[in-house]
């Protein structure tokens, strides 16, 4: 998505280890009108696909998810991050290991926000290891439902995630794709 | 709000000790056409309030604020929950206490998306005991920034968050103010 695409040249910063901050636009100040572009493009790719909910996970999936999710006119779900694992077997539970804060969370989502009959469209600000993709899954197969497919903001090209998923025959739009960065020119490249 | 209020007696469920479920379609499952009624009238209380900028917590209030945002036409920067403290002076910090969790947060913001030139309208889907806004008051005030007003979904009329923010002589609007709720009969008494 060239208008993204253009936004990351412009506004992200390449620092050293492959970290790419793009925290004035997407994942701490949010741009709502970025936002909605990026929602017209999801609808345009995902046309057609029965989706009845959306689902993201906390903290800085949930901005982009709520506008995307008025393309689609359906309503989101986010996963929370658990501060006390609920036991009475209302809630879903999964996994999921952050390299960026180097922990493991316990992840849930009520039981009764997902069900055998949801359609479910999976959106996320960052792609890079997947394993945060790879917990929503989790959760989605648990209650049986269907995922119609994964959305992703920026996806690293260079690390695995983006495998992991389409490997699991899951179809995966991501708007864009970083192959390459320099930390030191702070050249970007993108993936045609 | 009617439609709001309507949708709490329809949805909401009265648990004890004054606690209100409204995960289906406020703080889990989010109703995304309802935060849009929500948007417009927050733009009709603040109608002539120079908001540039609209600043939330994460991570319940993330969803909401985004869509209000689009009724302002302006960024949303949402408050982080550290994991741990960036004492490189490029963050302004704040403690908030969760009651729910029951622990100290220190919550913190880039010094970059907070300025004396920014006019904030606070956003923010629950008000009980006030921390939370309190917080984000504070963030504000060591930014030199102005505080236009504060802007919640939910009151519980019954805490005391609404007057430690009235009292501060700062403008608040809620949406839906419950006066009492009673978990035996399920009934909410919301304030005229």
């Amino acid at each position: 998505m060239e208008l993204l695409e253009e936004r990351i040249r412009r506004d992200g910063v390449v620092k050293p280890g492959n970290v790419l901050k793009v925290d004035s636009f997407l994942n701490h100040q949010m741009d709502v009108d970025l936002f909605n572009e990026m929602g017209k493009e999801f609808k345009r790719r995902f046309a057609g696909c029965p989706i009845n909910k959306i689902l993201t996970i906390e903290a800085s999936g949930i901005g982009i998810a709520c506008i995307v999710a008025q393309h689609f006119h359906v309503p989101v779900v986010f996963a929370k991050k658990a501060k006390s694992i609920n036991l009475d077997g209302e809630m879903y539970c999964t996994k999921i290991q952050s390299f960026t804060h180097k922990k493991i969370y316990d992840v849930i989502v009520a039981k009764k926000f997902l069900s055998p009959e949801d359609h479910i469209l999976i959106i996320d600000d960052f792609l890079a290891n997947g394993c945060a993709v790879d917990g929503l899954i989790d959760l989605i197969r648990s209650a049986g439902a269907v995922i119609e497919g994964v959305g992703i903001a920026v996806e690293k090209g260079f690390q695995r995630g983006g495998d992991i998923i389409r490997n699991k025959g899951i179809r995966l739009e991501s708007l864009a794709i970083i192959e390459s960065m320099d930390d030191q020119t702070g050249e970007i490249v993108f993936r045609s």
